[in-house]
């Protein structure tokens, strides 16, 4: 071997065990990530790397599994001040009587910058490199998350009535016009476009946002099929399912993100698959609120590509997309009556490649790939009270949480470094969540 | 005041917030617990207690919930050495396959001394002050649950079959009489009877577990109604229902402690709340063998006592009493088709004094009150990932994990310490687990 074989990188990670998504289903043992600017430069066995390549920085994980980042398809970040505000309570009383009340009288800028912030932090810290956002005030989402190094997919809300930020339908399509003006192409933020959910929003303004969709390839997530209420109603109001009335519209494509879908039929189904529409499942909100099971092995088998959300921390009541995936994989099994129904490494595909999928972004998202950008998480296995690892993909989704993370990188860039935040001012932040929950808890008692 | 008024005690905790069950639902701030000698002497205001206690020693607890110690009513505590071994398979498969054939190959008093010391390691660390275990070699278990001074129901098996533990249900049926002569009315170990499940035992033996309980009060646990096979299986062999047979045999009754029961008809809940027998609910083993949905808002509206059990680390993959609370209290929503179906003060309660009630042992474990044993935890909520705090119940269910316990007293004796055991060598421990596990591992290879 002569020195010109030898090639210069930024960061080399020697991972114990590492997890790439893809190919699937693979542990490999004593691996090197290599990262070069923004990408993976190569993935290979460390005594090869030896010999490749010689880096600025190299950093020795020897008892953790290095994976892909993971995505987080479906929150509301900002709602992270709201956690555990109200609990027990069935959707739409926690909505009207809790939810919605407490949203209008705290909602502002400031509330979503640092709800934003906390959530961010939290979802870093437990793992999760890209996340996907629903809320007012997405342009101050976008924002944050930009500088805090953070991928995002910003939701605009799009509803029929008047909220914190907007009139109604004109005013929030003209403002989600401006914020994919203004972030379109931007490697970190993927505006988008949010539309509630068929209850909340009509047909006009969901042929806009098709149209919308269509002319700026900007992705559609809509909360659908959420409760077995939100069904009969349709079926009464407009003699139709709602995924129905979104297929007429022109709504369900491969653009289109499906949130819940608890309540689900074989024609459901069938237009999912034919569509290329994506599901986004978030099992624990699903619970929480006893909406129902999704059929997270009916779907698979029908071809449709799932991915999973947290929700907001306000039902749920964390975003560790860890413990998330531990649901995921728990209940597709009692809800398919099956406990093959969906294996650890196929629920670590849905937390990572299959939300880059939904996106529209797994030629550079969501696996250990050369070529691909350097998200990439590490987490530690060798707590002695999860002893011992036969399978680190089992223990990853069966006896693990999200604080096991000591390492995060976004773009290449470290985001976590020894399970310590290196760009979010925690005690700061701390200082300004205090603040919001005196507020908020004193309204509470009043 | 004058000095006679000062009473002198051990130890004074200063919680920041306390739970102490009794009474229900309530949520107190700033609050002292006094502990003398193995009991709780007062639980009183901060400035209460400084003019009534002097004590030896002080813990200040200012971010804390504190509530009694958790009980985790049922487990195979040395199949932890199996965890993750064998994940996404269903009940049967996963027993005839990989466990069975691992217990025969493995399973001796070495390896249940080292196991058991795992398992109690984790439920300590995680909050678990009292554990329920069923497995073989149980008078190893006794003695490690005791030598570590861990509270412990240890059921001594009874099956048809021969076993490493006896030839069959003779042998341990005399085994066990010598269990329960040993270790009758010892503070620690409540010796028990373990018929594994009605399928595995038949009416004879079962019988003589009856007769055993009756005249020893010891109390008799049992598998049941735990798949659906288990009862179709039943109902063909022998027309009846597995719990209809166990009534048949006297076997039911407030002794009984029903564990599983995923699958229930309205008659089976007559036959669980007219003989006072308990269910233990184990959700996230139910959910991972696809067994079913225990429908606990059912059995708690039909007076039926309900405690909560991780079963081993086989099927969870871990004893965290805390995340298994999380999961119990969601799975109920979905099941009964109810956000309200259990709150989450309903199921700290599962969670601590309805596991003293299946135990009998209500009168001095389960709560903070006066007088009762000293069995207490601390949780931290001061992790900046988790704010912010509005109601301390509802983080202790659905944002918290077993890792946040700080610290745990059983007797009155200090477990953990700023996360630290106090009583187990947890260096000494690895080193035992490594080599049980690089021989597993070898086996599984081979």
């Amino acid at each position: 071997m002569t020195a010109d074989t030898i090639t210069a990188a930024d960061i080399r990670i020697n991972a114990r065990w590492l997890i790439p998504i893809e190919p699937a289903g693979m542990v490999l043992e004593h691996q090197a990530v290599i990262i070069q600017g923004a990408r993976i430069a190569a993935v290979l066995p460390v005594a090869q790397a030896d010999c490749e390549f010689r880096t600025r920085e190299t950093i020795d994980l020897p008892h953790h599994v290095v994976m892909p980042g993971l995505i987080n398809m479906h929150g509301h970040a900002a709602m992270s001040l709201f956690r555990g505000m109200a609990d027990d309570l069935p959707l739409m009383t926690w909505l009207n009587d809790h939810i919605w009340p407490a949203e209008g009288r705290f909602v502002s800028e400031q509330f979503i910058a640092d709800g934003t912030q906390l959530a961010m932090a939290e979802m870093l810290r437990t793992g999760t490199t890209t996340f996907s956002d629903m809320y007012f005030f997405p342009e101050i989402v976008a924002q944050m998350a930009h500088d805090a190094g953070m991928r995002a997919q910003v939701c605009f809300p799009l509803l029929d009535f008047p909220t914190i930020w907007g009139t109604g339908p004109d005013e929030y399509l003209s403002k989600g016009k401006a914020l994919i003006d203004t972030w379109k192409g931007d490697d970190y933020i993927m505006p988008a476009i949010g539309p509630h959910a068929p209850y909340t929003v009509s047909d006009s303004p969901l042929a806009e946002a098709v149209a919308l969709s269509e002319r700026t390839g900007a992705r559609m997530q809509i909360h659908l099929h959420e409760t077995e209420f939100e069904i009969t109603e349709a079926i009464e109001k407009q003699e139709k399912r709602p995924i129905e009335r979104l297929a007429e519209l022109d709504a369900l494509g491969e653009r289109t993100q499906c949130v819940h879908m608890t309540q689900v039929s074989d024609s459901d189904i069938a237009l999912l698959a034919d569509t290329g529409a994506h599901v986004i499942h978030c099992p624990e909100s699903n619970l929480k609120l006893a909406s129902g099971l999704c059929p997270v092995q009916k779907l698979k088998k029908s071809g449709v590509n799932l991915a999973i959300g947290t929700d907001g921390a306000a039902s749920n009541n964390d975003l560790d997309l860890f413990g998330e995936s531990r649901t995921a994989a728990m209940i597709a099994k009692v809800a398919a009556n099956d406990a093959a129904a969906l294996s650890a490494h196929e629920t670590l595909q849905m937390a990572t490649l299959n939300g880059a999928k939904a996106l529209g972004r797994e030629h550079e998202l969501g696996s250990l790939v050369a070529g691909k950008l350097a998200d990439i998480i590490a987490v530690d296995l060798s707590d002695p009270f999860i002893q011992p690892v036969y399978d680190p993909a089992s223990h990853l989704v069966y006896s693990n949480h999200g604080r096991a993370v000591t390492h995060s990188w976004i773009n290449g860039i470290p985001q976590v470094q020894d399970g310590k935040l290196t760009r979010i001012d925690v005690p700061d932040l701390m200082l300004r969540v205090k603040s919001w929950a005196e507020k908020i808890r004193q309204q509470q008692a009043g």
